[in-house]
């Protein structure tokens, strides 16, 4: 075993307190609505809502009640995301009887177990014949992955160790089955999960077997044709179709062996798991080759298939990645859950090596994709997050668009989204800080208050960020002693004039900046602060001249928060609008968007529709623009009144 | 009976001999190729190709073969539209070995039939039981009618009989089968198409039992549930799927009467075979609602839902209309048939009333979308006709795209278009002159020698087109004696400036306009010439301002070609390319594109790529324009050099 280099560590969110007028009502949002509402959606309480039957499936599982498996076949994961997303709360709280419901729910687990650590409701009750037999469809180990996620979170909030003693027997029992020993499964799952989640039980149990055992899932993925042969030995029989499975194995990324896959092909949120997932090995082992892997892998995603929005896979047609530059605004894809998982893959790069790039992706997908995913009021969701709608086309025939939802829906009968937001933003507080050495990284700009482990000592550091609306943000350091390291600041990649101030006095930034940090290392003392002036101007943003869906075309951002334009501000056909070169650009308050938002109002130009005398076509034509007042709204509070167009890119 | 009103007719194609250099060609290889290699294929002799077995159906439903059905439900027509492929060749030129091999077929297709006249080789051979059961999705009745345009140009075509007997006890048989009567069954068919060949029959034969017939076809259609009703009666069982039948009326035209259809919606083919059987039976029985019905659907189609290459139908998923303006250029689907089926419209509409806006929408469907459908060697086509293509889209996993061919295929499972495109150009002379009372109108520039009946004698008329490519076009005429008539020439509506000179005098065509042509009326004389000089300037085209797919962009069109840039003259990365205002454009000639082309060579500008030295995103950046010279190719010319991107809207 190669020794573990900790190249940089996140500080965990139990030392992390936000207190951030933005993310604060998201945080309390999850407490208050989306925790308890999904409770009761999974126990079949919530009116009108799709029947969920995941907790009833145990009950079933552990002889504790009568009745047949419904759902998914990857239900048990809902159950185990709410575990993951409550032990984050608990972790910042106590809340005796939220506790006591998920002690309650890890005992029917706990009953639900095999005797040989299996455990799965769909195959226990529905398919045990079945068992380990359709590796790609059955989401076998995913399932596996998420409740060993909820057991190690559960374990670190609460100091309970009964769910985390299930997931390690459930692990122990993977281990047992899937390998290259003669009596041993040489293969790996058909959605990636259980990778990321064994190296989370590792660094909780410190058992190397369990490193080793996602070691041997990553090594081994597309380095056989194990999908056709598990599917020979089943007559080619699939779970979802009457008919004969067809595997395609890019759909999977299992069409070559990880280290060769220079490009993210195939579902997106497979892809960015599994990037997680290589990330946490390549650095657990050292691995060259799996780090450089992982970094091209990563930039494909990042510099030629993600949205400005922080969305990616822009094909419905298998929730997946296209081809680069393809990036469609209108048949997107762009599923909540990919940029959730991207933002697992950004924190893992960001382990590896400190570089402000992957902070400013995961800040991007975060600010725009992940909330946009969720209205305020915590009870309708996005799984798809298009950056241009046209009502109409979505309701129509055209299959290229059914997938579009012009507003929120209330919840989905395959539900993973609503549980996956609600962990990561219960959760937040684990991407903030890292350290390294001597050095406290700062990520992101989101206030509150954070023990940090340095210099011999364990510090307090306040952040106070006006962000997104101001860029105006403070860090406020509480020591025992003063003590020499260094604080590095991100420059976000947005702000072009970034000023910061130590204990009042200009610093020269440019000579500080690392990897997109400034990294300012002196001797500090207790009541140091540091101020920073980030640069919010309004930016014209352009896309790559590849990109055909934006040939021509701008969007706007104002630091992390991408703008577009709806139809309940600026009227309907929204294809007639441009913002030439020199519109004029000016922020203004709307104090009834969502919690309150700046809009930017521009003078842009219209085509003045009435002056089309014509037919469909006509020759020789000029069509006059008209000026128009332009209002756009951040992307993330766009679809909150009503139906309507929305637009990201425009017309210059 | 309504006395019929003959408000206009045309000129049967026996009496026009054309003589063209640009549709010459392609007549003849109609005759030397397409229907030699068609015959082929139907009888399966073509090496590689998908099995026809059509011939083969016959036989076996003749008796005179074993075997099984095999092909779609539909199979018969492809025999069928060759057989009338082959009468509108017989009737221009006599091929005794052509004849022949026709008679034979005929004498088979005799002998498959039963002795109530029902005539259907899948329904004999495979599932007599289900006969008359499921007109939703069997094409009974649309087999039926092909056979049926067959018999009518057989008989027409040779003077010959036997094949119009048959298609008359076939129709008697409907005639029996269908109606409001108690034994009868209350329906029409799932595809329209009997409605126009019964007043086709009825026309051969003066028989009004098949015009009515027809009428009650087109009157019944939507007025009741009956796909509803007679599935409930099979117990929803499918022809095309294991499971049940799913029924969407619109798809059908079914959803409401036909009166009551003003937007043009579902399966665009069966919607222009629909409206030419409703302008046939409104023409026929003087029906003004019906009338009014058929301008209606027409105008919603040619004014809101038609491509400027005459193509229709921008939906794959159903292979049909979406809705007003929705036309987007590359996931599009302008199904040749379906541009096929507009001209039929076109000159129905212009029997009913003579109007250039007919022939211009026929003109721009033929000379665009019609024969890109098919390479000039006869033995490539295309289904769809993209108006902008990016090859790797169409490959990939993206099933938006699917559909789209980068390069003409060698022939089709589903083989409909090929065999349709080879009747419509065997009898392209049917669609040029129509008569009226005193006035021969001249509805397309196609040159060739014809005989029209006017004001009591059978003139000689003689055009001379030097179209597409140049705009003079001259009428000889050769009369017996002189007389008085009017020569009613189309006046097309991309002409700004059109001269007309008659025996070398110039005439003031603006007081001649009527309906978009310059009636011309005059006591003429042996030898008279007529001269049209049209306006060939290259025109910018718009969309409607409605027109999201086409903001901003622009097309080029001369005369009536409009045209497109293409890789292999333009390099990749059509999207960075910009058509400004200002562009100069001139014409060249292309002796290797084709048979010989006029390309237009513009000034363009294209998006410098070289400066782009950015991420996939970057912040207020101007993105320079360089020169480009641009090559612009007619749109029916693509797709003839290799597989490359094509764009016919560019940007401005």
């Amino acid at each position: 075993m190669v020794a573990t280099i900790n190249r940089s560590s996140f500080v965990p969110m139990k030392q992390v307190n936000i207190n951030d007028p933005f993310w604060g009502p998201y945080i309390e949002l999850v407490r208050d609505v989306v925790v308890p509402y999904q409770w009761d959606a999974i126990n079949d309480r919530v009116e009108g809502a799709e029947i969920s039957h995941a907790v009833q499936n145990f009950k079933i599982a552990a002889g504790m009640a009568e009745g047949e498996f419904y759902g998914f076949v990857f239900q048990d994961t809902d159950v185990a995301k709410w575990l993951e997303a409550v032990a984050y709360l608990l972790a910042k709280e106590p809340n005796d009887k939220l506790e006591a419901i998920a002690d309650e729910m890890i005992d029917i687990i706990e009953k639900a177990q095999q005797p040989d650590g299996y455990l799965n409701t769909y195959f226990s009750i529905k398919a045990p014949e079945l068992k380990w037999r359709n590796l790609t469809e059955a989401h076998e180990l995913y399932t596996a992955g998420h409740m060993i996620e909820a057991g190690v979170a559960y374990y670190q909030a609460t100091g309970k160790s009964k769910l985390l003693d299930i997931v390690c027997r459930i692990a122990d029992n993977i281990a047992d089955v899937f390998g290259d020993g003669p009596d041993q499964i040489p293969g790996y799952d058909g959605h990636q999960e259980i990778e990321l989640a064994l190296v989370k039980l590792y660094h909780a149990t410190n058992n190397e077997k369990y490193l080793q055992l996602s070691k041997y899932f990553i090594d081994k993925r597309g380095t056989n044709d194990f999908f056709r042969e598990e599917a020979e030995k089943r007559d080619w029989s699939s779970i979802w179709h009457n008919g004969k499975i067809h595997i395609d194995r890019e759909y999977f990324q299992a069409h070559k062996p990880v280290r060769e896959q220079s490009e993210a092909v195939g579902h997106a949120v497979r892809v960015v798991y599994m990037l997680s997932g290589m990330i946490d090995i390549a650095r657990e082992t050292n691995d060259e080759s799996l780090i450089e892997a992982s970094r091209t892998l990563w930039n494909n995603i990042v510099s030629k298939q993600m949205y400005i929005t922080g969305g990616i896979g822009s094909m419905v047609h298998g929730e997946a990645f296209s081809f680069d530059y393809d990036l469609p605004n209108d048949t997107v894809y762009a599923e909540t859950c990919a940029s959730i998982g991207l933002i697992f893959s950004a924190q893992r790069m960001l382990q590896l090596e400190p570089n402000a790039h992957y902070a400013d992706v995961m800040e991007r997908a975060l600010f725009n994709t992940v909330i946009s995913g969720m209205a305020l009021d915590g009870k309708h969701f996005f799984y798809v997050n298009p950056l241009e709608v046209f009502p109409q086309q979505c309701h129509g025939h055209n299959k290229n668009f059914n997938h579009i939802k012009p507003v929120r829906p209330e919840w989905y009968g395959c539900a993973c989204c609503p549980p996956n937001l609600a962990r990561l933003l219960a959760s937040l507080g684990d991407y903030m800080y890292s350290v390294n050495d001597n050095t406290i990284y700062s990520h992101l700009f989101i206030g509150g208050t954070t023990k940090v482990a340095v210099a011999g000592q364990e510090i307090v550091l306040t952040q106070h960020s006006e962000l997104p609306w101001q860029g105006k943000v403070s860090y406020e350091l509480e020591l025992e002693a003063s003590a020499a390291f260094a604080l590095a600041v991100r420059v976000p990649n947005w702000s072009n004039k970034t000023t910061i101030r130590v204990n009042g006095e200009e610093i020269a930034v440019e000579a500080l900046l690392k990897n997109g940090y400034a990294v300012i290392e002196r001797a500090w003392s207790n009541g140091d602060k540091v101020e920073l002036e980030l640069d919010m101007s309004i930016k014209r943003m352009k896309a790559h001249p590849k990109v055909r869906a934006n040939a021509g075309k701008v969007a706007l951002q104002r630091g992390p928060l991408v703008y577009c334009i709806e139809q309940a501000d600026n009227g309907p056909d929204l294809q007639l609008v441009r913002l030439p070169d020199n519109a004029e650009l000016k922020l203004a308050y709307n104090s009834e968007l969502a919690n309150g938002v700046y809009t930017i109002e521009a003078t842009g130009l219209s085509v003045d529709m009435e002056a089309w005398q014509h037919d469909l076509y006509a020759a020789n034509t000029s069509l006059p623009l008209k000026e128009k007042k332009l209002t756009f709204i951040p992307y993330y509070t766009w679809a909150n009144r009503g139906e309507g167009e929305m637009m990201v890119w425009v017309k210059e």
